[in-house]
């Protein structure tokens, strides 16, 4: 096991995460420890780099009750620390026992990782100000991905992104009163100014531009399972079509003025001689969800890690516009598995037509979505449950996001899969989503549940379903709109125009 | 009277046209001709030039009836021939007495004009295939208008608005299928540009650019009685900050590629110093239509006419996408009764707060566009309408409007000003509304109305109320977008890109 260089100590929840969970008012004198897989392993392989704790919420026992209870499984010799709610007479979600943890330790709140099971856990862990990884997929994979969260391009950027200025958003208020206009007649255009300039950090805000478009294409296992008419060869096809400039994102960007850079993450098909494509492949698509895990986190990870790494290349060539595009055959699918799952919604609701399916394929494909979904009931970690339903596409999406987010660059986000991306960009960025404007409303329901739970309105409305990131790039003129007003319009004293008189 | 040269005859309707109506049921013994202010000059005028006769309905009286009635008021000689209902056995609006007329008169129905009062005088003149004028406002001013409308920049635009054609809209529905993309999976796009090669008559349609708005500005008399916050001086100021380019206009113009051109068509102060602006003033605003009528029908044409020669212009110089703009302190006012009149809403219902006007501001402007609009009750020509409660910018605005659609080059019209003026247009050049897209939806409740009344669906919905174009100037990317897809993206074929194979 790697060490983590900057963690001490790793401390466990054990009842649901080194233990199976007791039933409820069991007598301690029949209670017995049943390990959980992977357990003992991995203890001692983080036990060679790092020092180990339990903390426990627990009816009636003391350390020494529950180290007498681990002691046949042999984890009591593991754990330096433990301590039980009775201990410290407060239950998590309450942060005591985490806190008189790391006193025995002495060691700081920020080098421990709190490994546990429940909301509880989680709310605890952030009371005590640690680090917080859910098991949801079995211990050995929580620390796995912890690990693998600690570096790399898409955790660098989720550190760097910061709350929106609310200064900046009151001086462009201010402002907008003060053009020569009836104050708030441009409507929505003016709450887009504002937004630019809470993005920007200054007002007037910079002219977003010039504007790039990363489509990021991915195939998905899910799509020989019944869900889309389209053959799986669609998704090489166009990556093909989007290089030579013959698809509607080319069409659309050409009309606004946008770059448009096409990214294999994980086409199925190889796409290596395309030219003009980033060749940034993780896997051959994703495996089928309707079965199993869509990929690796490891995976996942690595395809969160290329969309961070195309937005920091686009930022670097001079872009100040990140718009969010995508293409794979049955990443709607996907996509309205990883909406269900992260909003808590019926798999129905946030199933829709997709490209125009029979009312057959439909129910197939809802039923699909429902399974892959409930495989993730109670998860707590984005990045599994992005893992488990999701796609490399979406993934990348998700750190192109959190990519533009960090640098204080606007993103423009566009339909249903880019919508989830964007539910997974600020579940791992808090704050990611105020960097963001929601292009369009697409006619897909996943993508109504997206806006609705990140509070956002769309600036278009035109009854798009395609993707490639169309809707977004429609919106690009609204959102430069919106910044020239702030930045060129004459204000009454400027222009000399007498203002409006009290009314009556 | 100066003649009209293809028109031979003027047929008059009798009760409520020549003479006064009489109550229903009266015995023919107890009839008496009253005749109404101005007939009897007018036909003497018109007499010189013309042939004269009248058609009427009536329960009971025949030609000779008639004639002796009409004798004592000096009117049956002026007659030529005279047709009733009971002679032919048929009353308006069925055209079987102005068939007869014409019959008699021995001339083509096209070179005909039928004079009347109510709507099925109107009706029964349509149906006979015969021009028709009403007396709204008295017949000296009904053949005064009708004798104008024959000439000028508007009616020969008037003359040249052609169906769209359904083949080409019919062209680009089908090739919008053989497009790499799902099937309707564009949306609106996909409506537009179907709608665009229904206007061009061709698939695909033309590029439509460049772009040019005319910001057409006009002070409205009523802005003295207490509508608005704003000084009437500010539409001057305005039309100064439009030449500068400091406005809102041109601030979302440059962001689109579109030129801005300022007409005096109506504004009260003396602006001909102000450079960059087409100087074409009618007269120094409106007269206050809470007291009286707006303008004359000579001003009215007039303005008409100023819109029509603007859009000519611009044509020339090479635009191919006409959009359209206001400025006028006091204008919501007056589109407001104009729409309330023609579209018989309630004054309420379509009077909004404009600019952002308290309560009490709001209810008197209520009562006016209430008081304005009733003095039309009835009435069945819009240029008369127009004329008693509009304004020279709207009138302008309507006249663009229909030199645009004449020319076969789509017209994006903005929010309540000018969807006012298209309620005009539309109304004098049926047809027009099919060549206009809708730029965005306003918030005034005036601008719903029309909307409603045309059947249109605006491309935006931004909660603009500003004016200027500003809203249909923000569509122009949308419309040309439109086209784009339509012209440049590869088809399946041209893309070797799979199609999708039958659901199931």
């Amino acid at each position: 096991m790697k060490r983590n260089d900057d963690i001490d100590a790793f401390l466990f929840d054990i009842g649901g995460t080194l233990v199976a969970e007791a039933p409820p008012h069991t007598p301690v004198a029949e209670l017995h420890a049943e390990v959980r897989p992977g357990v003992v392993e991995t203890l001692r392989g983080l036990a060679e780099d790092h020092r180990i704790a339990a903390v426990t919420n627990t009816a009636t026992m003391r350390e020494v009750d529950v180290r007498k209870l681990l002691e046949p499984v042999g984890l009591n010799a593991l754990l330096e620390v433990v301590v039980t709610s009775v201990d410290v007479g407060a239950a998590k979600p309450d942060p005591a026992s985490l806190n008189e943890a790391i006193r025995r330790l002495g060691i700081p709140a920020g080098r421990a990782v709190y490994v546990g099971d429940a909301p509880g856990d989680q709310l605890a862990a952030v009371a005590a100000g640690m680090h917080f990884v859910a098991t949801d997929r079995g211990i050995a994979d929580a620390i796995e991905r912890f690990t693998q969260a600690r570096s790399g391009a898409f955790m660098d950027a989720c550190r760097r992104v910061r709350p929106i200025e609310k200064s900046a958003a009151r001086a462009a208020r201010n402002r907008h009163d003060r053009l020569t206009k009836p104050a708030g007649s441009l409507g929505r255009l003016e709450d887009i100014g504002v937004q630019l300039a809470a993005i920007a950090g200054e007002c007037p805000p910079p002219l977003p531009e010039p504007a790039a478009v990363a489509v990021f294409a991915g195939d998905h296992g899910v799509a020989a399972a019944g869900v889309t008419p389209w053959p799986q060869d669609v998704t090489a096809q166009m990556v093909a079509n989007f290089a030579a400039g013959g698809a509607a994102i080319n069409i659309i960007a050409r009309e606004v003025g946008a770059s448009v850079h096409v990214v294999d993450v994980g086409v199925a098909a190889d796409v290596s001689h395309v030219a003009g494509v980033i060749h940034r492949k993780v896997r051959r698509g994703t495996a089928d969800i309707s079965r199993g895990p869509a990929m690796t986190v490891a995976e996942t990870r690595a395809a969160m890690d290329v969309g961070a790494s195309v937005a920091a290349d686009l930022l670097e060539q001079g872009n100040r516009l990140l718009v969010t595009g995508d293409m794979g055959i049955g990443n709607r699918t996907a996509s309205a598995a990883l909406i269900a799952s992260l909003t808590e919604s019926d798999a129905q609701s946030v199933t829709g037509r997709g490209t125009g399916i029979s009312d057959e394929m439909l129910a197939c494909k809802a039923e699909i979505v429902e399974l892959a979904a409930s495989r993730t009931d109670g998860w707590l970690d984005p990045v599994s449950i992005l893992s488990e339903v999701g796609g490399l596409e979406i993934a990348a999406i998700a750190g192109f996001i959190v990519g533009g987010a960090a640098a204080g660059v606007p993103v423009l986000v566009d339909g249903v899969i880019t919508g989830a991306a964007l539910l997974v960009a600020s579940a791992l960025a808090p704050g990611a989503a105020e960097r963001c404007f929601a292009g369009h409303r697409s006619t897909e329901p996943g993508a109504a549940a997206v806006l609705k739970r990140l509070d956002l309105t769309p600036v278009l409305d035109l009854g798009l379903r395609l993707g490639e990131g169309t809707g977004a790039c429609l919106a690009i003129p609204m959102v430069r709109a919106a910044a020239r007003v702030l930045r060129e319009m004459s204000t009454f004293d400027q222009a000399a125009v007498s203002e409006r008189t009290p009314d009556g």
